[in-house]
């Protein structure tokens, strides 16, 4: 089959697409000309740390009661951030008993359900969804981003997961997991057929001329035909073409493959870099790689996921931080402590120091490097580092709206983002601390907006609306 | 697999249970004791009749315009509908490019995201959505519809079909449509499947104790493991059960194996018959067979389609009638005439009547004495004939508020029904005038709700809340 390649929109606003503001604003006070932060928040689960439902005043139930998502989506949209974005999986995820009957996301909304619902409840805010393309059918994929593409006026996006939880096989009667690399391969076919069949009809292709009674324009229906290795699929789509002529294509995959189809397809990149230095290195990567295969780099933004915890002083954030880790229950907690050293902590005493005698290990010497490191720098406990590893051990800043503005300000103009995937710690103070105490930060700073500019998701990322690869504007 | 049964529910309005109303309402006009209609309203497409998109002052867009469809199941709700039903077709209908372009449901919202939007536009009528065994996974549909009816706040329908359309099977990478027989041994053990999933959890799984962090109880998680002949699924289904139990289960088959399988699982089941005589049969059919399932008869609403057109005389709804097949294109419709007739009729004049000199054919014989009466009773041209047959041939009942409520007061004291499947002629005025007209008189007779009484579409249909088959209650 003939690759097929975006056309270059001419929708797109001229001033995100580069990512630097070139208007001023109608507030003259914000400078311009500085290059501009996305946001977006990973809202399933509404907290990736496992103690968070547990926190003092936060909503147990906060995954899973849509009044609460709706007044979490509604205080995002406030904050003007781009989207609100739902990870998703086809399995309980299999852990441990001890483990399971702590979990505040066992039960969730599924995605295309909840975000259609919150479609009427919100004007601007992006929407999100994952979907796998292992486990489902790019006809009833293609259908669902466009319908609710449509239903939201313009604001959905497809994060393209391969699947990575082996479970989920068993839940689709097969035995064994589809191979990674297979994965990758159906997933790069999966995205050519979703968007050939979105270009099913041409823009103008619905005329309802009552008169004649001409509904459409047949000459403008295309019919795919797709025949490749993975898939056959015969088309059209019954569905108008999306709002945004496709959906934004989101993807998160960390492998080489998962790079390469990032850099192929993707126009957000959801990553988890460790640090600035690494976030670098990838964000390099992966706009060359884009470049490589013919795209513009700013047509992909690159979004590293970040845990905020927000306090009025340096330590009272950190204060939260050892709060939220210590409700990670200590059995749980020591057993992701001691993968991630490559040795059983169980024996330790919970409340001194790591023994400096630790035991030789085969594991991973970088992840032992990262825990020792950690215990020495905040100068924590083995109950604490514990929690840290039982909890959420991925990329966080901790600190006041100063320091975080700082650091976010400094990713974004050392070449380590375009922006964040904002997680939280803690529903709903947490997320009430970003969007009333971060983000006017960011705003003074004139590195985030003040209102939305356009309607429609790409039009907040700056990305162009693709032309329909079978018909040529009108 | 051991068959399994629906519990004894209990959580069923009495009243509703048995058809009959045994509470006064509030408002004493209202004689009690009559036998209650339940009243859906078919609404994908929004009207079936293929000229409806052309009918003076119809909106042309209806199907597909997200603000008319909020207006008209907000009106539905105010008319105290039981449910908001959408069809569904997993391709764009084969049909020769004359009629294509002149079809006003080509582009369609998918349903699940649809209805999870207009979940938050309504508050009380539930929302039935068609989903196809044959071409899905058990796991995406049990998924969805529990989340559509947690959305929702128990409001949700399964309508199963094993999808006639064979133009389906191309779209998800088969050459060939399953057989007949084969989709209905399929659609059997995948509702078997998907109720399962849906008992995956106890009622009371959830503690969220934030003290103890014990957040749900593994004991009341239920894991299916369910290995048949056609379908393996692990589970659990990683949502919490639906509020209902289970989505009320709705069907329409209408072969040998359409009814049976109706008879053993459905709560609803929408049908086409001709006329009285054919809708008692199948009435007495369909309920039959449910006693022989095992199950109350009660507890399967049979809820036949009908094209309600109404005037303020006889003669008004009669020439609306006339107007609206008129605007059928007279290519498609003197072929669907042929088609009925068994005989090619593009030759006849078309403003005169049928010649009497019908060529003989070999095609059924019911299908043509139907046309010659039909032609008889209403005295039509070949024009008027075709733009029936082109429009919508189906049970219509077209008169007076009067008439049609004596019509359907007939068929529900007769034993023809238990309520309708409304499908409306033209949008918004033929929805207002049921709404306006026509339910109000079927209230003033008492056989028709004046309010809601309960809040799930269970309630509204007097069905039972099914018990978890896996956890006793407690
Ligand atoms: C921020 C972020 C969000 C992700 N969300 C999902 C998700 O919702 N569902 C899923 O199956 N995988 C999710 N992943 C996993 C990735 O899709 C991917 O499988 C993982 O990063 C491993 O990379 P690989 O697939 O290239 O091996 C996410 C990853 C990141 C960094
Ligand atoms: C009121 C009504 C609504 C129906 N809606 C659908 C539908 O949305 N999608 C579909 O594939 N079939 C639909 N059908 C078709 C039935 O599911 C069924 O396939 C058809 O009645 C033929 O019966 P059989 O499948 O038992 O042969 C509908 C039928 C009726 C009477």
């Amino acid at each position: 089959m003939a690759k097929r390649r975006r056309g270059n929109g001419n929708n797109g606003t001229s001033n995100g697409a580069s990512g630097i503001k070139k208007t001023k604003t109608e507030n003259g006070s914000i400078p311009s000309g500085k290059k501009q932060l996305h946001l977006t928040a990973f809202m399933r689960p509404v907290s990736l740390h496992t103690g968070a439902w547990r926190y003092p005043g936060a909503y147990a139930d906060a995954n899973f009661n849509l009044a609460h998502l709706k007044s979490f989506i509604r205080k995002l949209e406030s904050a003007k951030f781009d989207a609100f974005f739902m990870a998703d999986h086809l399995a309980v995820l299999n852990m441990p008993v001890e483990a399971l009957k702590r979990s505040h996301t066992t039960t969730s909304f599924e995605p295309f359900t909840l975000l259609s619902a919150l479609s009427q409840v919100t004007e601007k805010i992006g929407l999100a969804a994952t979907a796998s393309t292992t486990y489902d059918e790019p006809y009833h994929i293609a259908r669902r981003f466009a319908s609710l593409d449509h239903l939201s006026n313009g604001r959905a996006a497809w994060n393209i997961v391969t699947t990575g939880n082996p479970e989920s096989a068993k839940n689709f009667g097969q035995d064994e997991h589809m191979q990674h690399s297979d994965r990758y391969k159906r997933a790069r076919e999966f995205y050519d057929v979703v968007t050939g069949l979105w270009d099913s009809f041409a823009d103008d292709a619905f005329i309802r001329d009552q008169k004649s009674g001409i509904f459409l324009d047949p000459e403008k229906m295309h019919t795919l035909n797709h025949k490749g290795d993975e898939l056959q699929v015969k088309g059209p789509l019954n569905i108008a073409r999306p709002v945004q002529g496709w959906p934004v294509i989101v993807q998160a995959g960390q492998s080489e493959p998962g790079r390469q189809l990032a850099a192929e397809t993707a126009e957000a990149v959801f990553c988890s870099p460790k640090d600035l230095e690494s976030a670098k290195s990838l964000y390099a990567d992966i706009k060359e790689r884009a470049e490589k295969a013919g795209r513009d780099r700013n047509h992909l933004k690159i979004l590293p996921a970040v845990l905020i915890i927000i306090g009025d002083t340096a330590e009272e954030a950190q204060a939260k931080r050892l709060k939220l880790d210590s409700l990670v229950h200590y059995d749980s907690a020591i057993s992701s402590l001691s993968i991630a050293l490559g040795a059983d902590a169980s024996g330790f005493d919970p409340d001194a120091p790591l023994p400096t005698d630790l035991p030789e290990t085969n594991a991973s010497k970088s992840s032992r490097v990262g825990v020792l490191k950690l215990a020495e720098d905040e100068k924590l406990t083995v109950r604490q580092l514990a929690g840290r590893y039982g909890g959420y051990a991925g990329l966080a800043f901790v600190g006041t709206t100063e320091s975080i503005a700082n650091e976010m300000g400094r990713w974004l103009d050392e070449g380590g983002c375009d922006g964040f995937t904002v997680t939280l710690p803690f529903l709903p103070a947490g997320l009430d601390d970003v969007a009333e105490k971060l983000v006017p930060e960011l705003q003074r700073r004139g590195i985030f907006r003040l209102d939305y500019e356009g309607t429609t998701l790409r039009d907040h990322l700056g990305l162009p609306r693709p032309q329909n690869q079978f018909f040529a504007k009108t």
